[in-house]
């Protein structure tokens, strides 16, 4: 018997001697009558539909496709489990991230603190700014600017009190439109999406060009994410010793890896080191992924989400016509090349049927 | 129904789906009788010790104690099944790396191949030494010289090509003591302690000084460790185009993290996100990465291989008086930390009943 087998003998062996212990014979009948009552029902319930929130038509076909080809063993297109591995882009994917990213909306509410930390910086541009309140002027920031803010922000503190302080911001944050936390305002169908992938046997990977320790505060709970299948933009962290001699890992203000455009395959070979089967954007920022994942053999799916639903959401990019914003472009050579590489466009208007868990 | 809920009744509904597809009421029948008897033989199994090649002793006991404390739901020390992290150190904790780092023989094999890419470097140090094939200038070589060696022979392949590179080398390049595939070399205690951690729930991963794309293209094989499971020292890649236009990963001279010492801590808050419940190493590179797995709440096992058996395997480090070496430096103050901390320092010659799977 190979170490392998073992080990799966083992496992199967251990599980199962949790499920005996304290477990009598009578009790047992009961249990292998309602498991078959589980298997019973669970088998009426598939019947139904994994992507209730999404009309029918091209964009769904495709993906009921694609998993049916990737998990159907008698496919050519079969993929073994441990090898499907799912990407989701985050802002404006999966989550609003317009007019602002929600990431820029907590590194500027963090100012303030930072500021109260080292007063120097008052006087210092663009805190001074920042700390005027003067909308227009803060949104006239430039992206040097912006870098600074997110340096200062995002470093000097240990990596568990960042994690503190990003979930007490987000659970008192307010979106202005809708007044609801921005963990509200993720999108059903995509939430829906990775949920039928993951039943289908697909790890899901947020692939963020946001902070990667910041989307890993409420991926877990907001997406069923964990920390370790989080790609994000990487800052390094410093391990040395706190007062008390006791090991911490402090936030640098050093850039390892900047998640965005070229540097998403890049992330995904450094975080998975393998090649998505399913690729998820919806800007120029998710171009080099969509390309890496479509670049592998069999069976691939990438998807681009458009933003053509300014009642119940918005509209923006360039693409077919839509107002430019400095936001999530999709252009119109991301449409072209997604034409002409069979990448599905998700039109927000007409492929979801809602957008929010909320519109009930 | 919550989101979540819901996605977990999908989970089971697919799963039985598939199940049943193509299943017909005998056939049903036939697998419920085998499924019982899977579960009775597995229960009978589950009887046995996790642990063969181990000798009773405290470093077995303070093992199954660590087990059994954070998996009993009773237990104050429980810790949920998504929490629970192991952390492998590779070379001289899982394998054999004396007298040499086996990737650094990898490299040195592979000088050859790159002289013959770049034939500008055949009278250039350290490249000329290697060449010449003198063993005892080979072994001479300085750390500088070892870094541009480890450079020059890691980078400016796809990452494709790298994988299938190592691959190839390491079905065919034998150990010279042993006169077998470095591969079979894995201490078989170690292997059997990573398959009874994951039987128990945890998720295993090597935490490795050496190269992360190394040890990932054999990880899963040898370790039953997969690819997004390897933590390892960190080179950049680049994403580009070949000649057809077709999107790839090339290997960059470029280091992002150097995944030894302080780096231990730093690489497995980059590519986990969760601080280890279990750390296992062997030298002074391993000691921040304990430390920061002791320094959490709860139940605690942090483990150093002693290497102190010439006669099945090597013995040295000056810990207890062994030799000193260059390699997986086990120092006396390293063997005092472990004891005033309580971690369990394991004796190869007195731990473990063999070292080897091949040794029946």
């Amino acid at each position: 018997m190979g170490p392998r087998l073992k080990g799966k003998l083992w496992q199967e062996s251990h599980q199962t001697l949790a499920v005996f212990r304290h477990v009598n014979k009578l009790t047992f009948c009961i249990m292998v009558l309602l498991t078959w009552l589980i298997l019973l029902s669970a088998s009426a319930l598939a019947q139904t539909d994994p992507l209730p929130s999404w009309n029918e038509g091209r964009a769904k076909q495709a993906i009921v496709k694609f998993v049916h080809e990737t998990t159907d063993q008698s496919s050519s297109n079969f993929v073994p489990p441990e090898e499907r591995v799912a990407a989701f882009d985050q802002d404006g994917t999966t989550w609003v991230s317009h007019p602002m990213y929600t990431q820029v909306v907590f590194c500027l509410d963090r100012v303030p603190a930072v500021v109260k930390a080292k007063p120097e910086l008052a006087n210092v541009e663009p805190f001074k700014t920042v700390l005027s309140g003067d909308k227009a002027a803060i949104a006239k920031l430039t992206m040097p600017d912006l870098e600074k803010i997110l340096m200062a922000t995002l470093s000097g503190m240990t990596v568990d009190q960042f994690s503190t302080e990003v979930n007490r911001w987000i659970a008192s944050a307010r979106d202005p439109r809708w007044n609801r936390p921005y963990t509200e305002l993720v999108y059903q169908p995509m939430i829906e999406l990775m949920q039928y992938l993951r039943a289908s046997g697909f790890k899901t990977y947020i692939v963020t060009g946001g902070g990667q320790d910041f989307v890993r505060a409420y991926s877990q709970r907001v997406y069923g994410i964990p920390p370790e299948q989080v790609v994000g933009t990487m800052g390094g962290t410093k391990f040395s010793y706190n007062s008390a001699g006791r090991p911490i890992l402090t936030k640098e203000p050093k850039l390892l890896l900047n998640d965005d455009h070229a540097g998403k395959p890049e992330g995904i070979h450094l975080m998975i080191g393998r090649r998505p089967h399913a690729a998820f954007g919806n800007s120029v920022g998710d171009q080099q992924m969509l390309e890496y994942t479509g670049a592998g053999d069999g069976a691939r799916l990438m998807m681009l989400v458009l933003h053509d639903d300014a009642q119940r959401e918005y509209a923006y990019g360039p693409a077919q016509g839509l107002p430019d914003t400095k936001v999530g472009t999709f252009t119109q050579a991301l449409y072209d090349e997604a034409r002409s590489k069979g990448w599905i466009v998700i039109s927000m208007k007409n492929d979801w049927k809602r957008i929010f868990d909320f519109e009930k």
